[in-house]
């Protein structure tokens, strides 16, 4: 309450907490009254007493997140895609090209990200581009060729899916549905794939909260799809020397918010292939389960994200250096 | 390039700017070797690049969007929803409740703004909300309750819509549809409603440029709908001591890169009520279109915004000062 | 506390700020139990408190500073420079060049900022510049022109000083000492202006919150300076579409929170001279008690911040725009 | 230039170009004609054109910053502190205090952190606070103790300087100066610390970019100061669930574009000492040459940063993962 609020507001308040069903409990303390509001979702009823006189902050003290807070489920989950288990101890690497351009290339790099040691192949089919007048992916097509590639090698595929009706179709083919940044708070679709099953991949929205990102979760997990896997993929800040700034504090934060694995997109995070090595190190070495690295067998001629893409040399290169680090910090690969 | 490039690095570019069907003019300098690629898109190809050895930066130089643009149409553009104009030299005020609760309040709301001289009545029926646990909006029941109110009171209304599958039911009910924030880069949204020829509001991102904003206004426009209105409604950044940061540079800034119409939503952009009245007057200030403000008969019982609602009395107060304000710089209120 | 906080930890907790001469008040929540500290300065002890088991989290609810609270001075401060007031229901205007560049550019502007309703005027001597190649400022040199500009005009004059070791130097020519953006968390310097009666003009960090502006604020007022005028100049954001973003909301904000006035720089807030008409307008509109306006006769050949200088004719054009609206809205322009 | 740029504007440019000593390019494109302009420090006469007629754009292409870039010098910098060397191939640890408080507890950190493995120790005795009404430092006193934790421990010392008067008697009393991330950009503090042979710890400002930050740097080298090494600490960001996000892009990226060293602080990049271990090892994993890390002996107790500081129980865990890992990634510890 505000230094000079009166006992009549004070009272009113404590009033309208007793009729939403909520608890008042009253501190005087030597500056101010504090009134804690207790009560289940007590939160949600905050907007209720904004206007009201001789108030001087409201300040929420519960999480509104419930089944993907670590107080309610303790041990960590573990999220099995294909063969693959993501989850702690171990680290799963998904590799490939960001949108898939032909069957050629797609079939090129999954051989090639299987031979390194990736566990699951990604593609983008529907792609989410800034620009009306870039290529904006294959479609159906794209995952038929995902498929495709799926059953020479064995790799599980990973492909985004931007659009609620898009849910059924995108599932047939792929083994983990991915949720990109732009949709994270694309209610209508997280509705949908929380209806299904499959595992999903959350990307966290470039200017979304930890807290928001958990919120999406939310939204998958009491839906009923408990197969949540969470992805840092780089915040938008003011420094633009890289395309995002990849939020590597994150990581271990969310570890200790959540129960749900979380792994990390260096690709994006960064923009800039030359960084992707040592970032992706980086990540690994604060504890992400797991790797979304973009791979293409010639960048140079990439429909996108080239500037980004690793060459199939250099991501052998940093596989090598993983597995090492793996070795090192007693990491599985998976 | 860089400062040690070598002439042959600088040919390999220049072959494959000229294999791409562009040109390349060379500038020799003190420090550095300039490459300049022309060409109708010569942009999109630039990750084609990204990879090649010899190459500093590149750094694009054209502007991304075209139909949006300015340069491409130079008289502001107006947009007709119902009977008003929305364009330069007028204000158009869009007011009413965050969502749409019951018919008894939306109807005191609609009949209190229209009074006080807003033209276009707003409410939700479809709400995206960052927590699954918080009222999701009454939707299509909401939308019936919003035609009867245009039908009683006269007002045209806006009213969001979310999903590609919900264009055309939120059409056949709104005079407006608008693309919220969290959807401003959903695309297959976009391309839908891009289809259609119903007046749009589309909502800048909560952290998209003003480039990004214009391209997904472009994604709007090149699907063949000219009917696009901007609203600026806050921006995320590092201050929290409101809920967003009203950017107020983008009003004369849009103005000067497109010809679309641009208004401001305080509401969203403050976060509080009190901060709501001063922010609209800057905005008129600052040459917007119109402004979009929410309204609730009592804010302390909505069921969503209720910190950020004017109550009917406040609005009317703020209602008087704006009409001052466009009499002094000439500006018709429509 | 956390949910599953022992009975013991709670005795830890309110052992300790009981040591601390605090009160500790508990509420049981159906979800978890919150202990309230109170006492003076509670909010200082807060670390000592980080490391002990079964906290769920600290959340602080008392503001930090006091001298420049609303809560501690009710009525609204006015803070006289020279014969004018700064303070509410008047408008400030302070202009002119970005640097003292010579003695007869400085009196040109003087002269024309001054007939143009100018009550201020404004010239750097010392200057922060990013880079050691630029023009580092006259120093002073630049402060004897300002005062023989003072002496010619009339204009009290309005200086920054970068350096503890200079205040004195500087008090002792301008009537306005500034502390710019990038030392306003430059404690030594902050001491230092503390110490004397000079009114100053304390620019917000281009990354300060308003609590943390508030703060350096405080530094002034305890040391015994009580004419503090603060200057909103725009915040760092990821739009770099314009140099900075202009924080409107600060300005009614700022108004609640504090009695100190609070004027608005659209010049360094948007960086660019297009927009610092309607920006200024919008700021005045917003209720900022004075705004601060580089203006160079010949910006193409200004030594500095040249894109973002009025030429002395758009300085009287706007003047003219801000008299019009001035009078619209009873303000009175000193 | 605009799309309807005329002759006569591209012409004037040209020959103010000429006049300023420079040269123009000009390549007419398909879109638009583009004018480069080459010449020694062209970048600083951009404001000169930044009004003239016709002009689309100005785009810098040269970077500002000269001694501190790896064009200029490509070797990798090392700087020697006491007896250690800052650089490639070895891990520097500083760790100690953030304030020293007193002789018991600086000798207690000092010798338990020698013990653990770090080379430097760090501790504040000027210390930079947010609130006027917190521990400001035990000042020269703490400088002292500083000295004599020095000679009993053999460990070099690193301790902040914040104003110009200042920097004389701290480099009496310490091995490396810091200069903390609120003075970056305090232009008269670094030209001081310039003049002088002593090496400097130069942390990132919490909202500079990159190139500031290495325009800050060359202040520093250009006065003739080569003992630089650079510290990443955090950034400001929308993200306040931390207190700060650690920029792990930066290490790699700083390491391309500069010779110097860069070294990371994970005790303020994350404010929260149960996320120090795991970014520490990000830090390693990405290249960085040295951490900076707060240890207290009872966390709970310590004067400021309480929060974020490990306890030395804590930090002699982290120091073991800390050796696993340079071993596993053939990393020197100096």
């Amino acid at each position: 309450m505000a230094h000079d609020a009166t006992e009549e507001q004070i009272k009113a308040i404590v009033k309208k907490v007793e009729e939403k069903g909520l608890k008042a409990e009253i501190s005087k303390g030597a500056e101010r009254t504090v009134i804690g509001v207790v009560g289940i979702n007590a939160i949600s009823y905050r907007e209720a007493f904004a206007h009201m006189p001789g108030i001087h902050e409201i300040v929420p003290i519960s999480t509104p997140y419930k089944l993907a807070s670590r107080e309610f489920k303790r041990e960590d989950s573990v999220v099995r895609v294909g063969d693959v288990n993501i989850g702690p101890g171990t680290l799963t690497v998904i590799a490939g090209p960001c949108s898939v351009e032909n069957e050629h290339m797609l079939m090129e790099t999954a051989w090639a990200v299987k031979k390194a040691g990736a566990k699951l192949l990604r593609g983008g089919a529907f792609k989410p581009r800034t620009s009306p007048y870039t290529f904006q992916g294959l479609g159906e097509e794209g995952l038929r060729l995902l498929a495709e590639a799926r059953k020479a090698t064995g790799l599980g595929v990973v492909s985004e899916v931007m659009s609620p009706g898009d849910v059924e179709v995108v599932a047939q083919y792929v083994d983990m549905l991915q949720i990109g940044t732009r949709n994270m708070q694309n209610y209508p679709l997280l509705q949908e794939v929380g209806r299904t099953q499959k595992p999903v991949l959350l990307k966290r929205g470039m200017s979304s909260t930890v807290e928001e990102w958990l919120l999406s979760a939310e939204y998958l997990l009491s839906r009923g799809n408990k197969n949540v896997v969470l992805c840092e993929r780089g915040i938008r800040t003011f420094e633009h020397a890289t395309r995002f700034t990849l939020d590597i504090n994150a990581v271990p934060l969310v570890k200790e918010l959540s129960h749900l694995p979380v792994i990390v997109d260096p690709s994006h995070g960064t923009g800039k292939w030359s960084l992707v090595g040592p970032v992706s190190l980086a990540a690994v070495a604060a504890g992400a389960s797991g790797l979304l690295i973009e791979v293409h067998p010639k960048p140079e001629e990439a429909l996108s994200d080239g500037a980004q893409s690793l060459t199939i040399e250099a991501f052998n290169d940093l596989m090598s250096k993983i597995k090492k680090l793996c070795t090192a910090l007693d990491i599985k690969i998976d």
